[in-house]
């Protein structure tokens, strides 16, 4: 992705392998700071994921990839150091798929790094695939970041904007801020903002407005966990974009790669949702917003079922839920995604 | 409504003419800081509702009425003072309602001191006909500040939820934190604290989550302008919600005075919408969240379709949206609301 540090164009990645440890983007501090997080143990990889220092699923599965071959070159008790790292957030299918991809691997640095290139190469075609979508003069609405800070480059829901945006479409996109940790205002904004793509930050609650509207004509969101079904889990407030789009007669997409769909689950409802720390939601930048004797609750993620999905875009081209059998095969078949 | 200030628990409206002036609480402030906005003028009066140091369609309306009376025994120009005020917002109906009213009323401080104690009165009748529709154990949802603060005592659809509760009913309250000004985060939740009632805050975006999951079985939301069809204009938001319960069998229900009411046009489409400053969506509690370059888009409020309206709690009973035509046979009637 390109990121504009001191005044100049940079090609980066969110996340690398760098003099014996794990780097990355520090998004916890962005759009204000651009910091780079050294993990030097598998303490520092979970403490990275479970703070959200990096976020995003197939983001998260390649922190612990990397995070884990590290590990392993520095003699650590590696059941430990998986279990540490399986501990960290419940949702994404992409944690668990890296952690059996690594084992199955012997832990082995050339496995971290296949991994993360095979997940790049597949964001890169999710942007190729979802680009036949986007219409030169399209409005396209995205929820939270599904972008290169989400993967390690290009993104998932935001790689066929980069795609369609660099083959010269003129595109405009919304942004729904994504309460409680504003990943739409903070990471979504700042990818398309150093990109050039033309974009507003909105209310999450504007998102409908837009769409009653006619304002946005496409939706496309990531996703945490895909069930077999097509039922998926994706950040708290997609459920209600997805329901909006429906009833509003808007194409509903969600692009993700194959490490997302976990084909061991029938339905949506076995998806564990984390709750997080109230105060994500009492606090924002630092700054109380309730009175102070008021609680929140926080759940950070929501099932979408799978009829208000249109399709999801992957790696292996575009399915609708009822197809996702046909996606299966396709993965059972694909040496890479088939190491257990 | 009670307020409790400097651990004293106190009795007070939202709105009150004291030394020839117009006092208010400083809505701006609230929950950090319990303050009285003094206004001594017609344009005080402006500045307060433009900047919102008063909101709440009802309570805008009071604060116009007490405003001209003020303005009147101050022998301003009551072409001019009317005008002003009349600028200030566009979507709430009340304040088109009240400055009509005062008008054809010669502008009398008696007629302001009627207008606040009529739709003060009106709110309590909305809050005993609304509490039938309230559950000993209920779990009910609200959008924005539909409260005291939004009235001058009682509120619209917090008053069903007071009356439930001095009843002795047990009922938790699901706050939408109501991005992008918080006005449900900072004011609802801050109501509801004073007087004891159990509830959370959330995101805008896990009221979706929290209807699909059954954990709420009624909305009650407040409105800014009501057509004669039943199409509503309420906080940004609203739409969302209203049609999130639809799709869920969840009772949506408006609690609104006659005044909200605007039977002179037949649709939603007639209502204007406010655009407000994007910096209400780029900046929390003075804090930016977005990138530098990145811009906003902030539409104040929507506009729900009457078929997401279970019914309408009012001063005169509940209504379906296909009854209107009934509430405004009783409001012809009704001396008050008759006077153009």
């Amino acid at each position: 992705m390109k990121i504009v540090v001191d005044g100049e164009t940079k090609i980066m990645k969110a996340i690398w392998y760098e003099d014996d440890n794990v780097k990355l983007i520090d998004q916890r501090k962005l759009p204000d700071k651009f910091e780079i997080f050294t993990a030097e143990t598998s303490d520092d990889i979970a403490y990275a994921i479970k703070n959200m220092v990096v976020r995003g699923a197939p983001a998260i599965g390649i922190t612990a990839a990397y995070g884990l071959a590290m590990a392993k070159k520095k003699n650590e008790d590696m059941d430990a150091a998986s279990e540490k790292i399986l501990n960290t957030r419940p949702t994404a299918y992409d944690l668990f798929r890296a952690v059996s991809y690594m084992k199955n691997n012997g832990y082995e640095m050339n496995a971290a790094r296949r991994y993360a290139i095979e997940i790049t190469g597949r964001s890169k075609k999710i942007g190729e695939i979802g680009n036949e979508l986007i219409k030169d003069g399209g409005n396209i609405l995205t929820h939270c970041n599904a972008g290169a800070l989400a993967v390690i480059d290009w993104g998932t829901a935001l790689a066929p904007m980069r795609i369609a945006h660099d083959a010269g479409k003129n595109i405009f996109v919304y942004v729904d801020e994504t309460r409680p940790r504003l990943q739409g205002a903070k990471l979504t904004a700042w990818e398309l903002g150093q990109e050039g793509i033309d974009h507003a930050i909105i209310a999450d609650n504007a998102a409908g407005y837009y769409m009653k509207k006619k304002s946005i004509d496409l939706v496309i969101v990531g996703a945490d966990r895909i069930a077999s079904n097509g039922d998926f889990a994706n950040k708290i407030g997609t459920y209600e974009k997805a329901v909006l789009a429906k009833v509003n007669g808007i194409p509903f997409y969600v692009a993700a790669p194959g490490s997302t769909f976990d084909f061991s689950i029938d339905t949506g409802d076995k998806i564990p949702i984390e709750e997080r720390d109230e105060n994500e939601v009492l606090e924002i930048n630092g700054s109380r917003i309730g009175p102070a004797g008021s609680h929140g609750k926080n759940p950070a993620f929501d099932v979408t079922p799978h009829e208000y999905v249109t399709g999801f875009i992957t790696e292996y081209g575009m399915f609708r839920p009822e197809e996702l059998g046909k996606l299966k095969t396709l993965m059972e078949k694909d040496l890479f995604m088939n190491v257990k």
